[in-house]
């Protein structure tokens, strides 16, 4: 690719760093960027600045958080008794974004996967099972991806917590909201169907 | 859209303003910053401030520069009785990237599109027109995209540069090489058969 200029080919570079953005994209943006005005580029670089080196992970749960602890565990309206485990703190924000949960969270901060080096031990495991064994705790919820991995680290997770004496459950799988039975794969319909529930 | 804290808010409301990039993929940037080593972002950032703050545009052509006069516009070996006048300097880096083409450049930094309130004056024309009067230039290529706006641009600018005793060119249209003829729009076939060239 040609550059016109050596600044222009070094933002490129860090642009086209991000995932998702390859070189032509990153082009476009640093063109963007050099349009617009001064203000909208340093307003940009200042956010993302104090976002990274002012951005802590909450010492109970992992999920980002601005203080010691996240505005989740720190909410003293939500129910101590539940507490559902996720990859990272986007799911968090999806499940949120529900309203249908009231209860605590712990985000794991990845989840076990030999072929990019993630072992159990990389990951925000041990706190979890510390936090389990708490007395205020009845349920843990495994609200991971039905990939390959997110089962294997289900798995991993639910032979850890049996000793815990809470009940540990895992988030439905099925057809989804709006989806045509005979597009889905067989694997989730025969599993919609085993676990089928009561029609209300 | 739930943010966890202000500070992810405002990352993600700045990166959401870049084309083409909305909340969703704005907010899985910022938790991939996150994520990243702190050096990351400082890069990013100053990669970005330093573009904005210090890239200036050629004195003569109007394309992107560190100094007063443009990489192209400084080199003694293109010729100067070519000028090939685009839109913006993406296009300079496009037709560069071609190596079919030896002489200097003229960028407008827009199109005329009287829906977004561009007209002619708000592009660097009067420039063009000035450097098409110099003694050394002979021919002027528009190597504007054949859509409406930019038609009415290369119409405008001809026009205009009927006077200055130049050859005015425009680049080809036809069939892109390495497309079927069946794919092509009637105009775009009807027009490369009126244009054809003489068989090599």
């Amino acid at each position: 690719m040609n550059f016109p200029t050596a600044l222009v080919e070094e933002a490129v570079t860090e642009i086209a760093k991000l995932p998702g953005i390859g070189k032509k994209s990153a082009m476009r943006l640093a063109l963007h960027l050099l349009k617009a005005d001064e203000a909208a580029t340093v307003n940009l670089a200042s956010a993302l600045v104090n976002l990274r080196t002012k951005t802590r992970y909450c010492g109970q749960c992992g999920h980002i958080s601005e203080t010691e602890t996240c505005n989740v565990c720190s909410n003293g309206r939500r129910e101590r008794s539940v507490i559902c485990v996720v990859e990272d703190s986007r799911d968090v924000l999806a499940i949120e974004e529900t309203l249908q949960y009231q209860g605590l969270y712990h985000v794991l901060g990845g989840i076990i996967s030999p072929m990019a080096g993630i072992g159990p031990e990389e990951l925000n495991i041990e706190k979890l099972i510390e936090r389990a064994g708490g007395e205020e705790v009845k349920e843990i919820i495994l609200a991971i991806s039905p990939t390959m991995e997110g089962d294997t680290t289900a798995f991993y997770l639910s032979k850890r917590l049996s000793g815990c004496g809470v009940k540990i459950t895992n988030i439905a799988r099925g057809i989804p909201v709006g989806g045509e039975l005979e597009y889905a794969d067989s694997v989730t319909l025969g599993r919609s169907i085993i676990t089928r529930t009561i029609y209300q």
